[in-house]
């Protein structure tokens, strides 16, 4: 099947969707005040995920309220008017499961993973978090130096700062260009105010997505959701429309015009280098292309990127490219990790593949396993409940629909050499920047 | 069901055994020549998880060979008598599979996880490299350069070096002491010659172990393990003990008498400390309570170091306990990421955590939910094939029998607080050891 996922009027009720795949079964409700709720029931699975995604990022803080939506993330653990932290942490510690959240530039999401005995435990714990977090002042600044170590355990990590520094040099004053988690600087900063105002202006329900795989009973689930939201405060029945972030801003405004050459200066004993320009947009067209491009350039073990840069000249241990798309806007690179004194060699090569793609595309071999190498990795990605629950999430936040297994497939067998020759010289005649981080002068 | 696995007398086939759980079927066949197969067939899976476990890791090393049982892993992968590098890279990328190997200070592992039809490549392939390795002079010169950047990633990573530094610190001249990948110069060093003593010695029928967890039927395994070992050149009908490493040399020898305090400069932002001692044996019959002791003190959340390092004082966002055990010894450790400023006050912290989980013990609710937690993340840790894969493997190398869940629950539940505080009582009167990386003099 697949959903576009239809915009629900304001004040309706969504149509109950169901649509069965590889023996599970997908359900999608929407409630009257826009909260989205889907769930993918996994015969056999005594465990589920649930998630609940806050369709928030780095990308929609304004000025004053840098950081804020990790910030945020941080303190829905720290309290609710029902809960303390120690109860939000021992209520998941006492059976087990995975409780955790996530900030992207434009979603955030608290997960856990559970048995499904314990489900409506984890709704109702995650449901308090979203509806009723206290943000205490006196926690706010405990952590707030949480926050700063793990600003500082990212700086510390090379290959964390090249890909920041790379995101910046591509999109510079974008607000994808941020780094998600705001910087010392904006977090030492940011009042208690401003994180609350970020709070209570983008929790609500047309923003709210709860997602589950697994275990999971659609019509029990939907239940619980309700009670738990509504327990919270909030009103289900205000009519709103969900919203779609994929209208955001125009897709270059505040982009760079030219690539940029960085130079980051770190005492260690590797340089972490990416050359790389924009990429595609989430819902691009032309995603399954680039899909096939990556895997050929730099997707595993036999991609050229690998072979020439690993195998045949033992350069490095890490290299490979990758791709990151986003509502409008979407970043593309190639990293390797290698000696500093032979940095502008590895630099050349990484440039050269790129230009050899757009020069003279893939071979019929390279189509083929390519296309063999994303087709067994989506179905060998799929089988945790966790890998199920954020394709829920996503589809309905990112992309606007939901492809089955099946429909992916055919897209991916449908990319010919032709199509990704054509997405190579589009990329490689981009504006290229060039990032590297290692023992360097400034 | 519980299996004492039986040694097998050389020359005779080791009988079938079979048991079941969860849905799931466990099958173990020893061939003749001391190979062992074992399964776990996993209802409704349309994946599998190979491993081909080799019962040598880097505490077998000698002098002139440190370094040897990584570099052979990656040597592995760089061409058989049938195969090149690249064959073996595009067999897997193919169909979309994720092969790749660890070495650790017991063993080395090789795996893959595939589609269940894609499971006779995967065995074909990771036996030919098993049996069939060339260890070419030029592949091997180049990934001597692979390895050194390997070796210079880990270096910039101030955690990984504060775990390697603890590891020697605690265990000393003892050979589990020695990281596990060598170090630059011992890599430089290492002549080919060396590399195949090392490979023809412990690459040998007596030492594998393959085990398999998924869409896997027993008897089919066993058949095309047979076909590729043989195929490979080895006899599997010479009759052979299969190697049991828990009669290695005594666990004391070499391990120093007193604690070291060990300061290790790095110009980053954070600090990075461990304290800590030598911990349990593998197979130590204390290890149930162990882990309830490490849940408690590190384990989660609600753990005591999280409470109060991060929680209460903010001075961490990672802080928690850890315990590894090996043939006859094992570590134990308390770990923190702090501000360079506070390391001090949070060493201080660590200590004061370990002694008075000795002074005073758990309490009765602590108990409880740590049970709970083991309890609820060993079931949801077995729901994926790998993770299947891995317990067999171990069973049979590490651990010599393989205990059911029930079983494994219902150990974890004999568990006394008076058996937390008196091993709380030995650890902490043990010689400790205090490891700190960050920018400090030296």
């Amino acid at each position: 099947m697949t959903w576009h996922l239809p915009l629900v009027p304001a004040g309706e009720p969504g149509a109950d969707l169901t649509a069965g795949q590889d023996g599970a079964t997908i359900r999608r409700t929407v409630l009257p005040g826009g909260v989205r709720v889907l769930t993918e029931q996994m015969p056999g699975l005594r465990s589920a995920t649930v998630g609940a995604w806050v369709g928030v990022g780095s990308r929609d803080e304004s000025d004053g309220h840098f950081g804020s939506t990790h910030f945020l993330e941080h303190l829905l653990f720290k309290g609710t008017r029902r809960r303390s932290a120690l109860d939000i942490a021992e209520a998941f510690d006492a059976v087990g499961g995975d409780a955790n959240a996530a900030t992207g530039k434009e979603h955030t999401c608290y997960y856990a993973r559970v048995l499904d005995t314990d489900l409506p435990m984890a709704v109702d714990v995650i449901g308090d978090m979203v509806t009723s977090a206290r943000l205490d002042g006196d926690e706010l600044e405990t952590e707030r130096g949480v926050i700063l170590e793990e600003l500082a355990m990212s700086d510390d990590d090379p290959g964390d700062v090249v890909h920041e520094e790379f995101s910046a040099a591509v999109l510079g004053a974008h607000p994808l260009g941020r780094p998600i988690g705001g910087t010392p600087d904006t977090i030492r900063a940011v009042p208690r105010d401003a994180v609350w105002e970020h709070y209570r202006w983008h929790y609500r329900p047309e923003t709210l997505v709860v997602a589950a795989a697994g275990g999971v009973d659609h019509d029990a689930l939907v239940g619980q959701v309700t009670d738990a939201l509504t327990g919270g405060g909030w009103d289900l029945d205000a009519g709103a429309l969900p919203r779609d972030r994929r209208s955001d801003a125009p897709e270059s405004a505040g982009v760079p015009a030219e690539g940029v050459a960085l130079t980051v200066r770190r005492q260690v004993e590797q340089a972490n280098v990416i050359v790389g320009s924009t990429g595609l947009a989430a819902t691009d067209d032309r995603r399954f292309a680039l899909s096939v491009l990556n895997a050929v350039l730099g997707g595993g073990m036999s991609s050229r990127l690998f072979q020439e840069i690993r195998e045949r000249r033992g350069l490095a241990y890490t290299t490979y490219s990758f791709a990151s798309g986003h509502g409008g806007l979407g970043t593309f690179g190639l990293y390797a990790g290698c000696s500093p004194a032979k940095v502008d060699q590895v630099t050349d090569l990484l440039v050269a593949e790129l230009e050899r793609l757009a020069a003279d595309g893939i071979t019929d071999a390279e189509l083929e396993r390519s296309i063999g190498q994303l087709s067994g990795g989506l179905v060998l990605g799929l089988e945790d409940s966790g890998s199920r629950m954020s394709r829920l999430g996503k589809a309905e936040l990112v992309y606007g629909e939901l492809l089955s297994v099946a429909e992916s497939l055919e897209r991916v067998r449908a990319v010919t050499a032709d199509d990704v020759r054509e997405l190579a010289v589009d990329l490689a005649s981009r504006p290229r920047s060039v990032v590297r981080v290692g023992p360097f002068g400034d």
